[in-house]
């Protein structure tokens, strides 16, 4: 029969179709890949060499040949970064300016590689040079929330091969953060303890659906896990702010983030994903209620009119199942 | 400069991205279509003929020669038809049996068919057959919702040709419900009116939003349409639940829902798609805050880590032009 799951930290009901389960390594990505990508594109907007193709720079992580990570602004921002919040109540329509920021960074000058590729090193640069324009972001009285996150490959909903990820600094909370927040504290209230740390401890207590450890940060499936693959990486202190992350921390989660990153991409060919990391929203600092996390969710499974009809997901894997793939897959 | 605007019957936020805003023709179809479809495919569970490879049958209108609609059980059900509703709390570990009704709606004879080809006839077919499966699973004790939803094209989740919808009776109320339904509770006891028949009176003395109009039922785009061509079709009079749906009502729906489709199909170039009736709990009956309605989504533009990461979305279309082009195309 299948099960019914319900994520604690959300209260959202996923169905585990063990029924239609498929064994983890059928769900490896089966086309054949594209020609190599070469390690320079003249066309490309990100490639070292072709920096007068990309809007204004907002941050430089600079290296020995030139730089190492880049940030620059959109080209097609979804929010603009001059004006004010100006809200517009006509009756029923509520509106407002879509102030706000929206950058690229550029994740490494070579065109051709995959984050599962970084050096540890090169890893943490890209993090680091996230905290930094978080922390910079923050400082804007009109941003509510940020949100970083990455689109990799074409079924994720990017056709740029380059690697690079995105920062949306919104000028609202947005709904879905917000309840997420309203559950947490509830939580908190009725036990007195953070949701997120109460299912770290328990989830390295039960061990069924851990796929790496590293010293500051675990990596696992969700017991609710909303599709194949689905991934958390949750830091093992209790934090609030992604922001807030020490140095030696950075290091390790960075470790941890490639080493995640790069059992997908062997174990399963390369798929499409998508990660974000969820903090709490800008100017809430440090809560016992919220603890900020990774969240990757690879493309294998498609969402259809059940999802849009319900918000509910079909998971047609097991999360332990999935975890332990994932656990034997050793890293060339 | 781009607009963020508020769904008033969610909350929801959506970034209305003008700058990257296409003209509606330019979101047609581009791909060649596959070679015409044939009336009868030998290997289709679907067509008449090839009864024997489905599963058990639920329900059939039977026409002249033969049956009009079927509805089966779904061969890879996502819930199970027998065993009792039990819960299981272990820690923070909540789950559920999988229990419910998962069926397949198998709308028209033939194999080559769009319901934008469906005569109105055959459409209000389709609509009836909803109606009474909805009816029937509502007795049963153990059904909390009923999500009746359809799948068009493979960018919509369906590899299968044959027109057909499906529908699933949930043993839980899907949290994505329960929160609109505190949300509509929460503006009628604000307002003392239900939040779907004010929108539905301001979209009808503004008219930039809609689409196609009958006696009973009203096609527009919403104010903060979460994508391009995102649809709504509400009936004029307030009603909670779909199965609350007169005979004569349920014939103009039906020729309401065609003529949309059709515009999509002859506007868009058969575009993928899905569809979606939103109504109330099963047993929840009449409300005086809650309005069933349909929704229809086209897959035009892709949900990316932005979606996944802020719960919101980015439409590059403006819902008026959206509108405007659809009351622009005539059905041959």
């Amino acid at each position: 029969m299948p099960e019914l799951r319900q994520n604690i930290i959300t209260r959202e009901w996923v169905v585990i179709a063990k029924e239609r389960a498929q064994r983890p390594h059928l769900l490896a990505r089966r086309d054949v890949p594209s020609a190599p990508q070469p390690q320079y594109a003249p066309d490309c907007p990100f490639c070292m060499g072709n920096e007068h193709l990309t809007v204004r720079e907002t941050y430089r992580l600079s290296g020995d040949d030139g730089w190492k990570v880049r940030v620059v602004l959109n080209k097609y921002p979804a929010l603009s970064p001059e004006g004010d919040r100006v809200r517009h109540i006509d009756g029923i329509y509520r509106s407002m300016t879509g102030v706000g920021i929206h950058e690229v960074v550029i994740e490494h000058p070579r065109h051709d590689l995959s984050p599962a590729q970084f050096s540890e090193g090169e890893m943490a640069d890209v993090i680091d040079t996230y905290r930094r324009r978080y922390a910079d972001m923050k400082k804007d009285r009109r941003i509510e929330a940020i949100i970083i996150f990455k689109n990799h490959g074409e079924g994720a909903g990017t056709s740029l091969v380059h690697p690079h990820s995105q920062i949306a600094a919104m000028p609202i909370v947005p709904t879905q953060i917000r309840n997420r927040l309203e559950e947490a504290i509830r939580y908190f209230d009725e036990m007195g303890e953070c949701v997120f740390c109460r299912t770290l401890k328990q989830e390295l207590t039960d061990r069924h659906r851990i796929v790496h450890e590293t010293e500051h940060f675990v990596a696992f499936t969700p017991y609710a896990a909303l599709s194949p693959f689905h991934l958390w990486i949750f830091p093992r202190r209790h934090s609030s702010s992604f922001d807030e992350i020490f140095d030696h921390e950075l290091t390790d989660f960075a470790g941890n983030v490639r080493t995640v990153l790069a059992k997908l991409y062997h174990g399963l060919n390369n798929p499409d994903y998508n990660y974000s990391i969820r903090s709490i929203p800008a100017h809430d600092g440090h809560r016992d209620y919220f603890h900020w996390y990774l969240a990757i969710i690879p493309r294998i499974s498609r969402t259809a009119g059940f999802e849009i009809g319900s918000g509910m997901y079909i998971n047609p894997t097991l999360p332990e199942e999935s975890a332990e793939f994932l656990r034997g897959i050793h890293i060339p």
